[in-house]
């Protein structure tokens, strides 16, 4: 796609964000940078660029990172689809890695990149995988409006001062400090002023941008307070939590589709409304097919639950399509994939319509697929609106079964 | 068993504990308080009594609890089978909590519970489930010296200070500030003497207990850097994390188990000897008996993994009582417990001395015991030294299994 030509934003402003991945991961105590730690088999960064990623109103994306994972990091972006996203090699800390990033927009000698230097720019961390739009969207209108903003969030431990003898000088109040999160926002001339101006002892041994912009440009950052999970993968049980939240997400979210007839379309709106109090729903409305780069998005956001409705007596030609892209991608390896077929019957008699000689293809079909880690299930729905709770409960049940 | 009898401390002091466990979990944003919240099939509270009673030279640990949860807090002690423990009322706040657990070691009204007053007492934290004897006896050493003392932590966010109209004020150099974590200790003397002093402000708005020490003693704490592992459990993912951590411990650990002859009892020594660079290694030699309070101890201390050394033939009369002990201690139930049977073959001759006949009744008692969940092995070592590399790696491989 075209460089900035992403639709409007939150009060029509322009955005681009910048992700510093630049760390050693030395407080992880191991040798991979914990933003390429392996996280559910996904690199850590890939869920950040992912988080900034489907945000539509964010143009471009930097990644920074160090040059000898610059090779990596387009591996990273290849493998999972990243749109959106520029690598560029980092400096030695984590203040000159953020102004590399930024440099990308306002110095010509990029202009390779083609990307477009936007009004507000959003810094976040590559080990911060959990962002939330909403949190997001509140930093960048807080910083339209004051030059700069950051999510902050309440202390845990208190803060105390040592002396010079390593003995307690005095605590903090607790209740009048906050720590200082990501995401963070400039309006890009003010960062880029303030980078420009500072001292290589502020680019060497500084880590806070809110600072930078303070002391160059004036600018009284805006804090936002934000949510629990904007927290920083720091030390290796933050990598637990992370895998442990991920894989509690994985079975919170289910993509429901159907094809283009009326009467489908109708319970692919109906299903996803249903269901959508309970989990989070992505609903299409596609024929199967390989090339469909929204299921391919879907799939390759790590969604690992599908509910297909049809209206055919048995579907499995269009499951087998499924069942493909699925292999492809790669997840079912890693996890196990629900996929349930859903047989609308919309004919007015009462009978069941549905063989043995079809229960038996569905069987062998859910056989095979069951050794690529895929759990086929089939459903027969006889549609007379009354059927929806019950329909509702039992895929609501049978996503649990992979838990 | 007698208060304050238990052996002698780093420095000959006399040491307690007061573990404060009355808060109400909010930030947790579940309805029971993370105390309480089970933590691979035990709260978590009693991994935080457990890590203190591990500590020969602790003589009493008194832990503060809400009144509606005292009961709770007696069924775990007993069903945990915790020693020296002793449950208090709390109050309203953390430091009034506090104030109730010292005051049982002071005043006269609380003699029914026998406990003396100590020269030092650590104040911990019924949700930091990791804290190790290493960082427990510095900064029992350091408060003996220093009147009082607590460990820290680097800060992980820079922390910040909002001006009222909610913008930044002023940033924190990083460097010069710690996150005051727990164990603190202090001389008895010096924290009752403050908690006495201080006001109803202090009491229902303070948490921090070294600025107490501070403010009304003029105790200036020295501060002991602490390990990572030292963090308290406030959000889900620190849950998480706890579990993920518990999990892998528990995988870490084992306990030879030898009977009092000579030739095992040489065994029973050099087994434990080779494998604990590798993993935790607990070593009894004990015949195996119900009755033994160790191996009691061992088992509600969660160790699920079990290496029996024998010299008869087939000691399943032997395998069965430690089998009886583990399905009455319920772990059985929570996880895969692994139990190795080592026949040891001291005899002359080269030739094995074990039979067919003793293959198929390990074999038969092995699948009986996996239906308790507790995965049985036979090892047939021919003892002669050379040996033992081999039967340590083979020992490592077959707890891994359980993993």
């Amino acid at each position: 796609m075209e460089p900035g030509s992403r639709g409007a934003v939150p009060g029509g402003v322009s955005v681009s964000a910048v992700l510093p991945a630049g760390g050693s991961g030395e407080r992880l105590g191991g040798v991979t940078p914990k933003q390429f730690c392996s996280v559910q088999g996904r690199p850590l960064v890939s869920y950040a660029v992912r988080a900034m990623e489907r945000i539509s109103w964010i143009s471009d994306i930097i990644v920074v990172v160090s040059p000898e994972n610059i090779e990596t990091m387009k591996t990273i972006i290849e493998k999972y689809g990243h749109k959106r996203v520029t690598v560029v090699e980092g400096g030695i800390t984590r203040h000159r890695s953020i102004f590399n990033g930024l440099k990308v927009f306002a110095e010509n000698e990029f202009s390779s990149h083609l990307v477009q230097k936007p009004e507000v720019v959003i810094i976040h961390d590559a080990v911060r995988p959990f962002v939330e739009e909403d949190i997001v969207s509140k930093v960048v209108m807080a910083a339209k409006e004051h030059g700069a903003a950051g999510a902050i969030r309440p202390l845990v431990s208190t803060v105390i001062a040592s002396a010079a003898d390593g003995c307690l000088d005095h605590s903090l109040e607790r209740a009048r400090y906050r720590a200082s999160e990501m995401p963070q926002a400039f309006l890009f001339d003010i960062i880029y002023e303030a980078y420009q101006q500072c001292t290589d002892y502020d680019l060497d041994y500084g880590t806070e941008c809110l600072h930078l912009a303070l002391k160059y440009c004036k600018a009284k950052a805006k804090l936002v307070e934000g949510t629990a999970d904007l927290w920083k993968v720091t030390y290796k049980r933050d990598l637990y939590a992370a895998e442990s939240i991920i894989k509690d997400n994985l079975s919170q979210q289910v993509c429901v589709i159907t094809s283009g007839k009326e009467t489908l379309a109708q319970v692919g709106f109906l299903l996803p409304e249903s269901l959508k109090s309970q989990i989070k729903v992505e609903a299409i409305s596609i024929p199967l097919s390989k090339n469909d780069s929204r299921l391919q998005s879907i799939i390759s956001g790590q969604c690992y639950n599908f509910v297909c409705v049809n209206d055919k007596r048995c579907a499995i030609q269009e499951a087998q399509e499924l069942v493909d892209m699925l292999e492809k991608s790669n997840i079912a390896l890693l996890c196990p994939v629900v996929l349930i077929l859903v047989h609308l019957d919309i004919s007015e008699n009462n009978s069941f319509s549905i063989g043995m000689e079809d229960l038996t293809t569905i069987k062998k079909f859910a056989r095979e697929t069951e050794k690529k880690n895929i759990l086929v299930y089939g459903l027969l729905i006889h549609y007379k609106g009354e059927f929806w709770l019950l329909m509702v409960k039992i895929i609501r049940i049978t996503i649990e079964i992979q838990v």
